[in-house]
């Protein structure tokens, strides 16, 4: 892991850094020394990782929280390069949704082939992260709506180091096995008027999961309408969840 | 209003009284005077003013929101007497139920049969406890499961100075012309295994709500089995709803 940049603005430091060909930005509190839990942030389809809805987030978790937060550009996402075959699958995607199709087999087709990149590397990105004494050896938490929800549930299925997650905007097409192996705390977020996912289709997602301690929080309006409380509650929920 | 005893502990003051032939109990912070966001809170079915539930609830509202919260015995319930009339309407919601009917519309029966004398007599303790020095005329709010909901559904539709209400363990049976005149901010709990609400009657009745602000927290677990961190959301949301 090569840190090549650290700013410092309201109490936050930003560090950029590359891990093999993976780019990505850690945020943590300013000056922070010593083991603190840990939030991987997925950002969603199309977006990267200092897209403006994932930086908010993870600079209040780490100002309000304490916490160290992480985010990475998703394979063919924000500096990385885009391959033919991700066009192949992109085209696909979108003629579905221009023909009128259920948008969420396509989706899951797209999930599914970033997944099979994206998990082993959140892993590593991960044990990685783990070796820096502002983050040590802690419980880590995965946050990631939309696209990063889809790879979030195969990650946090197969990854025994996520103790908590904060999923949601998704349908269960082609998840339900993976959130079946889903057994730790998670909050769902589901939007009441999702314009791109169909409320039951989020609900069965919620379904899904085996977690006990899951809990489902749904408000009125559109895919990207989620409130302003919603970030408090996932502050809550990690710290309820990643203490210790 | 006429108060008949007044007893302190773990800095709350508690307050029996009755208003005409309504027993109710008021807990506010210990010595508080000055007005304060006041918290109606309704019983559940067969449950009374002091239930064990409702006392923790109100409790921590006092202690940790700084509030008021008041209860009152529904009628036919808590020290209230049963009439005749009461007990052919629950012999008829007995009987549904042990034949396996849906206990929806029983339920229904039963609640808008309490609701005509329940909603005014909530809005009379309104008006009496706004008249006192640590109420004051400042907003309020409702906090009802089940049957709670049932009466509360009502009486959130008719009486304006409620400004906030949590809801919930209920099914939109007979509940959706009241739920379509709920304009305020609403928190709607769900219990995702409920043995006595089917989930898309509970889905519905929060989907029925004409709150812009109605937000849902779905948990898994049993009709009784709320759990425990639901008790802070509910605080944090009067607090945000109920401030100044």
């Amino acid at each position: 892991m090569r840190f090549t940049s650290l700013t410092s603005s309201d109490g936050v430091d930003e560090r950029l850094f590359t891990l093999g060909e993976i780019p990505g930005v850690l945020w943590t509190p300013r000056d922070a020394a010593g083991p603190r839990p840990l939030i991987l942030m997925g950002h969603g389809g199309g977006q990267h990782k200092k897209a403006p809805g994932v930086e908010a987030r993870a600079r209040r978790f780490a100002a309000e929280g304490g916490f160290a937060v992480a985010a990475i550009d998703a394979p063919h996402h924000g500096e990385r390069p885009k391959t033919e075959e991700f066009f192949q699958v992109m085209a696909g995607l979108r003629a579905g949704m221009a023909a009128g199709e259920d948008a969420g087999g396509h989706l899951a087709t797209m999930h599914a082939f970033l997944a099979r990149q994206a998990v082993p590397e959140w892993r590593a990105v991960l044990t990685a992260l783990r070796e820096l004494d502002a983050v040590g050896d802690g419980p880590a938490g995965y946050w990631g709506m939309s696209m990063g929800c889809g790879l979030g549930v195969p990650l946090v299925a197969a990854e025994p180091r996520i103790g908590a997650a904060v999923l949601g905007l998704l349908g269960a097409h082609g998840l339900t096995e993976s959130a079946a192996e889903v057994a730790v705390p998670v909050l769902f977020l589901l939007q009441w008027d999702d314009d791109r996912v169909p409320r039951d289709h989020g609900l069965a997602l919620f379904d899904a999961l085996a977690s006990p301690g899951r809990t489902l929080h749904a408000n009125p309006g559109g895919h990207e309408e989620i409130p302003e409380p919603e970030t408090g509650s996932a502050l809550r929920f990690f710290a309820r969840h990643l203490a210790g």
